[in-house]
């Protein structure tokens, strides 16, 4: 029951809420032992704050939740590949485990050649179409 | 009267507030037309959250003072290199000028390859041997 499919659907949930709010959709949930400690979306609009992205909301959230700075049993799912900023997050919370829906060939910290922590698996392309499909029709109704 | 080295004596100020804290000395100021928007330092312990540095505190709060997400018309000044995450941050936030203190050889952006947007301007070296040498002392102080 608990998939990558499971998680990356509530974090795509949260991507939706953000659309709603006319907010770029990305959404961010943090598991660990199949609890979710955080659910976020980008705010940066609302919040006036361009570091407002759902994954640095998520991070400090699950730290606050459990009342530790690293997230070395806990597992990122996020419905866009991070930016430099999200991967730089990331990478100080040595978190285990950050799993992606679309790519960002433009602004992702791969194109950047950027890597996550050693100590962090990646995995990406979960409900991929989902994810990006949202992302493109956000940007379309902008036009 | 208003040189960078003036500046930096402040954000110099904030990171030795950091050191009786007990967190890494890390200082960081945004000032635009003269006036300081936001004074910030590493508080990464004390919040218990990785995404606490010094220039991301000072993005926010600049941007909450001028109810604005951009900082074109802003200039950062910062004792350390901005690493990843914050060099990211930067980029989103089109800051127009960052002045930095000490580089950083090991965790600053420079040395991942990375550029802040093409619209910043970039200088480095002021106070450089005040800003290194409090950190010196910090991580000396925890051997």
């Amino acid at each position: 029951m608990f998939t990558d499919e499971y998680y990356m659907k509530i974090a795509l949930q949260q991507a939706k809420d953000a659309f709603k709010r006319d907010e770029v959709p990305v959404g961010a949930i943090i598991v660990s032992d199949n609890k979710i400690l955080a659910k976020a979306y980008n705010l940066t609009e609302l919040l006036v704050d361009v570091t407002a992205h759902a994954e640095m909301q998520a991070i400090t959230a699950a730290s606050n939740v459990l009342g530790a700075k690293y997230l070395t049993n806990c597992i990122l799912y996020v419905t866009l590949e991070p930016c430099t900023m999200c991967a730089g997050a990331l990478y100080w919370s040595q978190i285990s485990r950050v799993v992606v829906g679309a790519s960002d060939e433009k602004r992702g910290f791969q194109s950047k050649g950027l890597s996550l922590h050693p100590k962090t698996e990646y995995v990406s392309g979960i409900l991929e179409d989902e994810c990006a499909l949202l992302l493109k029709n956000f940007f379309g109704s902008k036009r």
